[in-house]
């Protein structure tokens, strides 16, 4: 297995073409069928950076903010941001675009959190993810603070311990 | 309109069975999937609370412990805990059963939030949520710290005028 | 294995949302997916009921008399009525619910029959169903003259025997 | 309109592969999803003798004697047996195959009904079906039986006015 | 195993309902939607002449010169051409149909090509399809034409050695 | 609108994770599943191409040389190669990628042709695509030999008018 791997190397491109029985009675994109697509490509890119089965093992807070209507292509982008021994941070950016009227609007950034398997089912280590770019690196940098707050959140650290995530309430 | 509902009146059950297109290739739930159920049960009780069509608006950090395998049964309950002026914040809880061996075992618990529409799909106000129980009343105190975090998260209030969230890293 | 469990164990609830691939070109649900709801909900609670896996055996005579639109939200309740040696009947009843303009409506009942299978695939014994309330009582007494009435429709009882049946027709 | 048509004329055939989301954990056809496709053929059937779009009114009691795998492949064959005024009575056979072990079985036998809509949605008068084959005499005669069942059962005709169902009983 | 099977033995009839999620946003069904049932249809068709599980070697061009509604019923024909050693030709005819509106219009025309497989996935030779009518006599004939057109597409066949092919361009 | 725009300018990129309802009983993905996919990847580029909404026109021969498995990754690549008029031809790369072991093969090659569509559904003139790559060129070249072939195969050619065609046979 490398030890290191480029966060690059874990990038994935998905399109989808919103279809009627993935919106609701005003013809709009359901939140949950995006959060199916988000899975899915934030799965595969944790896979091409581990090289291993993949499960999902968090999804940080998400925020939809336009609507994405009937007909609309969306297209999602998933690349790994750092790596934490057995578990990788996967950032997502999804578009939604009105073909015919030439229309593109970024709508939605998430993070999923993916833990790779063994073929008995056993967490096992991946590589490193190095960031090269100044988004990449900005992205790791922040992996560490959204972890904390993901530990918290799910009652696995106390906030005072959260050095990371307390400095942002600069205290 | 009611200007008062209580929490309870939205409480809904669904109950799924994992099918084979819902699993990967371990045979276990997807992540995506389950998301798309909880959106499905919290619109639906966000609907019954606010008799309107309502759209996801953001969802919460959701942890992912156990793995649910094909042909286990899912069970997702939702209530309203707190209304928004135009908004409500639903709770999720899941069970996976898997009947055969009778196990059943809490799986997941989320927050979804929805915005109401009226006829023309703007945002329009909703009744209160009024908490009776003892676990209704301490859901209904959180939503406004959980409130807090999500507006820092989608960058609509600065970490330093979250009074509410602040207070959990008593500081 | 127990001998006897209660009815209400078997209980199980499921809650629908009707989607566009749901429905005909008049928006209306059709017959054959609330059918197939129908089935699911009342395999869960013969599982429940038996701690085995089971298999549809017959469907009673279902009728449709309202429509069911685009949007509502389908609840189905279901709980075993009886049991028989290695086969239950399944009771359900369906509402459907137009949560915008407030109207619920009792839309179905029907009676599904399971039987359930050993690890082997071959029929085995179930517990016997206890009921308790007036209407699960009445729903125990009527299920020797439902399944005369299946035993005769399937060829497998002549209706000269089915003397359960034969006393509606008070001869 | 056509005051008549012939009973054939509404043949519709429907051929249908096993797969994975169609079956239980045992790899066998769920009973709901059968439902679904029968519903489907004879609404086709009825569809084609009426020349109107059709709602399911009711399905006679089915029962699932054999097992159908996954990989199956499923036939289904629907015709118009009779035309009461506005409504029609659809039969149903089903076979099972599986093609590379050569074997073909008869699996399931049904009954739907159907409503005839006008562009109203409103009920509206059918053509009378005519039946030729021996087998077509037989199904439309029985026809009339099932009928006073189908009221009887939906608490719409009381059993002692029942004279073609009380026959075979032969009282 | 059969030396030789006749052509007509091989025959499925499917019949499809188009819905919602099968259309675009003009409410027509998409192309790769029919693509998928033609699938289907003739590998049916393939395994009813072999006894053999199959795979889809090619498809032969299609033109889609109708467009076919929501609502409309489609009917696809399936049958064996000529069988090639461990492969076979399949023909399909599709035809759409408004049922309301009494219209019914021949939509498409295809090839589709199987390889039989052996209980270890290798290819495995089936039996020579015979044809008997006309219309069979006519498609067998052509079936080596387009075998050969298939091959030089596929890159396995220069040009200059296919002399059914070249005869089209009478040279 | 443009006169003229870039091919590059319609690339699309789609992925893909093969799930259980997407294959065969040998858990390979069946062909049909996989053109339903290449259509809507390339349906996306011709809309990208002329900002309207397209519509299926024909697909030409695709072969299907490798079996994908369940679980496998599969990327689509679309990219328009030649506009004609009111329709555009469309260059499909297809590859599957089984992550675990880290291949990754290159799968299917194909065209699909689409028309493009204004608002009342009638054919509309679309931009002309300016090749700019070596391959991109290549593919422009060819776009006119294999329109012949689409015209002669739908019978709207005759093959002596074929030129570009007709030299490949060198004659």
């Amino acid at each position: 297995m490398h030890k290191q791997k480029l966060a690059k190397e874990s990038y994935v491109q998905m399109t989808e073409l919103v279809l009627p029985n993935d919106t609701n009675t005003l013809h709009n994109l359901m939140g949950g069928k995006m959060m199916h697509w988000m899975d899915i490509v934030s799965a595969i890119a944790a896979q091409k950076h581990s090289n291993r089965i993949v499960v999902t093992a968090s999804v940080d807070n998400v925020s939809f903010k336009k609507s994405i209507k009937l007909g609309n292509v969306v297209t999602l982008e998933a690349k790994v941001t750092r790596a934490f021994s057995t578990s990788m941070e996967v950032h997502i950016n999804v578009w939604a675009e009105d073909i015919p009227s030439g229309t593109k609007v970024m709508s939605n950034e998430a993070f999923f959190t993916f833990v790779a398997l063994d073929q008995n089912g056993k967490p096992t280590t991946v590589p490193e993810a190095v960031p090269e770019t100044e988004e990449e690196v900005r992205l790791y940098d922040g992996a560490l603070r959204r972890r904390q707050l993901r530990l918290i959140l799910a009652g696995r650290m106390k906030p005072h311990d959260a050095n990371e995530l307390k400095s942002i309430f600069n205290l």
